[in-house]
């Protein structure tokens, strides 16, 4: 590869994050995400938040600790950012600096959901965080993958014993889902809508329409 | 007691912090405090930063923890204001609302000092998070027990096997006691400068002189 393809590669180095309710399909949407970067050789980190560090993920167990109940939300909130300042100058940073596409299993835009939103913490208070943590740095495309809050707490259900986010009550996840909601609405061009409430096939159908234009082969990009 | 003692008693209520290098001798102001306290028959929480609560003493773990040797700068500073979030919501505002004096072992001076110098994260990012977390909430007096560094790092040396921070170099503490100095010039009628080189005896003189006008008995006031 000469100096300019590999010029190229790294200026489209992309930031992609995953968001979504409990039992909306982020699992199976981030395989199939790490399937088409594959089938287009793209060198990829996937990760997740809280977490994808060592420090991340012992900030994560607390964070779904039954033990801390009594969680304060700026406490709360705090956390979320320290895990993803270490995650930013561990993980994420060197990547992209390296050429690597990220692809994130949430990122700030579940902080407005869950904390700003299912906490009553507000936008302009976790907004002040994301811009001491991140600076200028936001996801490229976010997904995010909608279900009704039912429909999402019926597909955990099964899933065994619920951790301190799980726990909450629907009217916590309705609140998420409509900053979420909002979000998509405020920011079309870099978060998307997709109706995950289909079969596999048509999320698919979506979740591809909404990269094509990432990828520069031109191909899903008409 | 009638309403207008309780009254009295509520707008007395004092929060006073301790700050000091690892072996400033912090543990024996702090017991002295609580015995100047007593002998005034004041109600007083006796509090530690990081921790004060079970979600702060866990993230003070995680803080002290040599896994963590690569935690970036910015983490560490948003842990520490997440485990005070915690403390303020949990322990502090609780306590002061209700009329007792809170005497914390370490605040946020020691941010701005430990973070802020030894991490030269610098003050105006340890100001923003001061300001996000406490909103106008500042300690009443700030006892800073000043040693040079060598000879803090002399009297711990026999503590066994140093922390995260302990383990840090002579110069991240010297640039640490320099931002505690620099605090004590810029706010001397709150933060008083206790030189803590000397005998039991004259330190303990300095804390009581330092601590008098809060005090409405008038005694030590003059």
């Amino acid at each position: 590869m000469g100096h300019r393809a590999v010029a190229n590669a790294i200026r489209a180095a992309r930031f992609i994050t995953v968001e979504g309710l409990e039992g909306a399909g982020k699992t199976s949407c981030l395989d199939y995400l790490v399937e088409l970067l594959r089938n287009r050789a793209i060198e990829a980190v996937l990760t997740r938040e809280p977490g994808g560090t060592s420090l991340g993920e012992a900030v994560r167990a607390l964070l779904l600790d039954h033990r801390f109940r009594g969680m304060a939300g700026d406490a709360e909130a705090l956390l979320i950012f320290a895990a993803r300042a270490q995650h930013l100058a561990e993980v994420i940073r060197p990547a992209l600096a390296a050429g690597q596409w990220v692809v994130c299993d949430r990122f700030t835009d579940a902080t407005y959901a869950y904390q700003g939103g299912g906490r009553a913490l507000g936008a302009t208070r976790v907004g002040m965080l994301e811009h001491w943590v991140q600076g200028d740095l936001r996801p490229d495309r976010t997904l995010y993958l909608d279900v009704p809050v039912t429909v999402g707490l019926e597909r955990i259900a099964s899933r065994g014993i619920p951790d301190r986010f799980e726990s909450e009550r629907r009217a916590f996840f309705e609140r998420v889902r409509r900053v979420y909601l909002e979000r998509c609405r405020a920011e079309p061009q870099r978060m998307r809508w997709i109706d995950a409430g289909g079969s596999r096939e048509t999320v698919h159908t979506q979740i591809a329409a909404a990269l094509a234009d990432l990828f520069n082969d031109g191909v899903e990009a008409r």
